[in-house]
């Protein structure tokens, strides 16, 4: 996750400055070719990529499940691993102006949050699932994510995303500078195993929650968003939309329940 | 800033929920317009839309003078201000393709960071200019910047931008959900005041700083940047091609000096 140590001058006021050595979080564009098409750069922290390329599909609605990809790997005469190629089996085919985010999606109508809202609900159906989650179990997801993060990753250099049961059981946790790639890498990770739709489980972000995060979660089924942080408006709409229970300033022994807290047992 | 109170479910172990009313940061769409060409959909926090056009288009290095752009308008036919449309000067040609950031740009060399840095100083000269700040000036920076930001901005919901002469003295200071449109905001609001470039200022963000970050700043002129948390391996190597400082972990008496720390006076 960390791109070996740098030098770098520590500094405390009253002190004399000092040359030391420190590890930072590792950043480097990906491109994502779709049977060697290229389809999208993206800044990420190296390291599985594979499940960053299946993730983005998934959660762009281009691909549902785990038999729609043959195989993804880093192409082999690129070095540095920073070109990774999905190759979709015979029968699938995608709409790759999806993966564009900044192609205009309206320029007729009245663009705002509830067209956008519309257009992700036009991809993805609502989740139905009577799990519940004990908001004690909420509580102590931070602490479980922190723990199998390494070292390095505790420093704060990395955004972290955790798949949980209900149980409070973590899956899997993936680490990258961007948020939305973390998010990526274990949705991608699911989808590999053949976990999708993940309708009795908890997705963990150690941030904020944006629309795009909301949305993700709906890609892959996820009843219950639970975050560090705050959402924002557009989240809590995409999340009271999809039907999706949404937990923020998960901290010390304080939650806030921002959508459908009837999924929450307070115990 | 904020979209107005929402009603959520407040939580303490060993207590009964409570039902509460709750600020969120505003998140919304934004579709900009080059001669009323949509040219980028963003999500942001609405508010200083005008700001964010004109920074996005001087960070993309589509303009670099305050003189290439006639006026910068919400649309009027479209409610909600989601709209907004930038027109240039006659004699402004710009390269739209540099806007979609997801366009591949190397499908046959070698592409890693290294490309990806040479991409940026193709478009952005090295910054040189003898300024110094006083690394107590620095440690100053992140109290400056939450004392001009709102109550509501206090509580985390947004990421925060902050423009500063090398005296500390804060001259413009905007948030925003997106941490890029934070500082795209406030070096629009550089270029539409003639600033640009900014050769004796201080860049201060309240997160991370990733490669877009330095980027920005690089198009902007800023000799330094510095910030609350890390900076990524890729944001350091881009610092120092580019001839900036850069400064991180930036809290309490402390900080991290990570390129072109001869800038900074150890007082």
């Amino acid at each position: 996750m960390n791109s070996g140590p740098r030098q770098i001058v520590r500094w405390e006021s009253g002190a004399a400055p000092v040359r030391a050595l420190d590890e930072l979080a590792g950043e480097e564009p990906l491109e994502i070719r779709i049977d060697n098409k290229p389809v999208s750069v993206t800044m990420r922290t190296p390291g599985h990529d594979d499940e960053l390329a299946a993730g983005l599909l998934l959660s762009e609605g281009l691909i549902r499940r785990q038999e729609q990809i043959l195989k993804i790997a880093h192409h082999p005469r690129h070095r540095g691993q920073n070109v990774v190629g999905v190759f979709l089996a015979p029968d699938t085919e995608v709409d790759l102006r999806r993966l564009d985010r900044h192609f205009p999606v309206s320029s007729s109508c009245g663009l705002c949050g509830k067209t956008s809202i519309a257009s992700v609900r036009q991809r993805f159906p609502s989740v139905k699932t009577k799990v519940t989650v004990a908001a004690s179990i909420l509580l102590r997801l931070p602490e479980t994510l922190r723990e199998r993060q390494s070292d390095f990753d505790r420093t704060g250099g990395l955004h972290a995303a955790g798949l949980f049961e209900a149980s409070g059981r973590l899956l899997v946790a993936r680490e990258d500078v961007g948020r939305h790639n973390a998010v990526d890498k274990v949705l991608g990770h699911a989808l590999l195993n053949g976990w999708i739709p993940l309708r009795r489980h908890v997705l963990f972000v150690s941030g904020r929650v944006s629309f795009e995060i909301v949305q993700k979660a709906l890609a892959g089924g996820i009843p219950v968003i639970a975050a560090v942080s705050a959402p924002t408006s557009l989240a809590v709409e995409m999340a009271r939309s999809g039907g999706q229970t949404l937990v923020g300033f998960v901290r010390g022994r304080r939650l806030n329940v921002y959508a459908h807290a009837g999924r929450v047992k307070f115990d």
